[in-house]
């Protein structure tokens, strides 16, 4: 019987789920995709790391040329992190003649151009469910099975390190330093977690996701984006005495004016699907044209999810499904559509929610609110507390405006800095429409 | 450029939705697919019904030759409602040489094993994925996207008319009558709207699921269902005391005694995704070994969600995309795996609500409460309101169980329903773990 032979390289947590799934379960595998995947050969740099399955002897190797030379391996699963040697390595798989499977959103974000180019120029394919969302069919869903739709707008949790360390000071009340060690205790957040929590991977993903759904060719450093590395007790509980909750979004929406695009710590109406999306998870909402509101949520991240999606771009291409998806879609290719253009963030419309330190005395509300309402901005609610705490005079104060642009609420927010009630602290989040 | 043709039979509200999208937004078709396609024939034995949509001169005719005779046809988009003339046209489509697209999940319920068998013996594809979910890529997810897995569960609503009847009933406090009046008016029920409120219409999406999903080969008719017309106010109010939204779910649920599978309302605890479920929505609920938990919400039915399903089917046609799909996945044939055995309905764990109408004295309790101890059923939570109404001293008794098998529950109900203190219209609900 005909059999697809396959390699891995660079043989980490994920690559480790990989191999479990193509070594323990070939039969399941083998009947989805027609035909067996056989593992013919395993490449990581580190022969000696602990790891948690047994690999039948000489499957393992540090050279890389076990795969690059031996021409009957069709597809390589690379799942080096990274940007170099990701990319030289997968320029070297893609001139042997092998369609590759990625999980690697970040060197997708950068070098996507180069890399589908050369693809396309050598006549193979690239495959990255699992780059975006995890374990949840994304890039299918939009790239296959929303194709009769424009896509309208795209509200996504991508970042679930993110999303844990949200839940966790939400419904736990802990702290943010808290929440974060135990993100990393749990195996959710990198001893560094600086690129989940200030929304850099958020905004990786959101780029790839604006691209397949938009046609937009945006630098995913030009993305507006915040962290939640600012987050904040006090807020989380205001959010909630509003009906709503503190989640990372990511939001992609097409309007005439152009593309909106940005990654920020974003109030979501409690009882909508985005606000029930707690711990670890991923939740990507579309609207299409044609189809109207779509909502997936599954596991955002995590060794067996991932294997899960790179698993599923492994039968694809062996199949040959990969190919024909590869060259209908043209993805990054100069040849396609005339890319979208990217709204200018200023002009943006949104609803805000602040919170102000300020001095607890007489005309502070009138000072605030004088300076939001020359700057058209009206407000939709307010909270201010009676106190038994000390607070050496400075009490909280929150708002949350009507629909304003983003440029005339940075104008207000500069005006009531200034203010000498205003004291330093001033939190500043979108609130989801 | 190189085009492929297309034709459309049966040409009702689904079908102008998709000849509007062909028609209006070929450009976006042709990008998505990698070729344009052409609407070229149109067939409906009703000409002069008034549709949302004009139409080129000469598109519409009632003659089916004009299809079946034309070779250039490569995919035909089959609309047409029921069993017969469906099954006999799609066969004269298939040896005919054309790929055939369908929303029709009672024909694939029905003659699934018939249809797919003899496309594949002539080389052709049948693709289905408006069949279930409506604008939701379901079909396209378990049979492309979670192929790294066995799925282990799928919890679903699948038929929008029921949630739609249902969540006015629980938001609005209307009866169930009156919904149902209003979802006919609205366009969500059929004038007769039996099949969807007696649980047929989500049984036959179950079984096309199961298929998927486990290889189950069953007659929809033998999943046992349980519709919502039995469905009364005050088991909303008593749900939702509980903590609960009822919903009319369908099950499958791989144990090793064999596949459960049921349709019938369920209480599902608010906060978890299902029970977010509003309106005429549909969502899946899906767990894989590998995945874990994904979540997939749409709408459920309506024209352009429809329509959206359908192009996205006729683009994976046209493109031969689906050609690979239907013949890797090899369904509902004889060579597939061994059928998965379906469970003893009797031997299947569960929670229930139960609602009884018994005398206002005492002892009533301890009897209720006798009968289900003898047959292991142990008391979660009661409900048993003081009530200024006027009742003929007849009080209602609301009992949560923790979980029983079905086959003892059904025992204990029998030997309650004997009891002179219970009075007709007892309520059985299952809830879900």
């Amino acid at each position: 019987m005909e059999t697809a032979k396959v390699a891995i390289v660079g043989f980490g947590t994920i690559g480790s789920g990989v191999a479990r799934l193509l070594l323990d379960h070939g039969e399941r595998i083998a009947r989805h995709a027609g035909k067996p995947l056989e593992l013919v050969q395993i490449v990581d740099t580190d022969l000696s790391r602990p790891r948690d399955l047994k690999l039948p002897k000489g499957l393992l190797s540090d050279d890389l040329s076990k795969v690059v030379d031996n021409p009957e391996i069709e597809v390589v699963v690379q799942l080096i992190g990274g940007l170099e040697p990701a990319r030289s390595i997968m320029l070297k798989l893609l001139e042997s003649g092998k369609d590759v499977v990625t999980a690697n959103k970040a060197l997708l974000a950068e070098h996507g151009s180069e890399l589908f180019d050369r693809a396309r120029q050598l006549g193979r394919s690239i495959a990255f469910e699992a780059a975006v969302g995890g374990g949840i069919p994304i890039i299918a869903a939009i790239s296959e099975c929303l194709t009769a739709n424009q896509v309208q707008e795209i509200h996504a949790i991508l970042n679930g390190t993110s999303n844990f360390i949200l839940t966790r000071m939400e419904e736990q009340g802990c702290n943010y330093a808290a929440s974060v060690a135990e993100a990393q205790q749990r195996g959710y957040a990198e001893a560094d977690p600086t690129m989940d929590v200030d929304g850099s991977d958020a905004a990786q993903k959101l780029a790839i996701l604006a691209h397949l759904a938009f046609g937009a060719r945006v630098d995913w450093r030009d993305i507006p984006r915040t962290g939640i590395d600012t987050a904040e007790l006090p807020d989380m509980r205001y959010a909630k005495e509003l009906g709503y909750s503190v989640k990372l979004l990511a939001v992609a929406k097409l309007a005439p004016e152009g593309l909106e695009l940005h990654v920020s710590p974003t109030l979501v109406r409690h009882g909508t699907p985005l606000a029930e999306v707690r711990g670890a998870y991923n939740a990507i909402r579309v609207v299409g044209d044609a189809v109207g509101r779509v909502f997936f949520h599954g596991p955002g991240a995590g060794q067996m999810p991932t294997a899960s999606a790179v698993v599923a771009d492994l039968i694809d291409t062996a199949v040959g499904r990969m190919a024909i998806t590869f060259r209908t879609l043209d993805l990054w290719s100069d040849d396609r559509q005339a890319p979208v253009a990217v709204r200018n963030p200023a002009k943006v419309p949104g609803r805000f929610y602040l919170r102000f330190n300020v001095d607890d005395r007489p005309g502070v509300m009138a000072e605030i609110a004088g300076i939001l309402g020359r700057h058209r901005i009206s407000i939709a609610s307010l909270i201010q507390h009676e106190t038994e705490e000390e607070t050496d005079g400075v009490v909280p104060l929150v708002i949350m405006t009507h629909t304003a642009k983003e440029g005339a609420m940075s104008e207000a927010m500069k005006k009531i800095g200034e203010l000498s009630c205003v004291h330093p602290g001033t939190i500043r989040m979108r609130v989801r429409e």
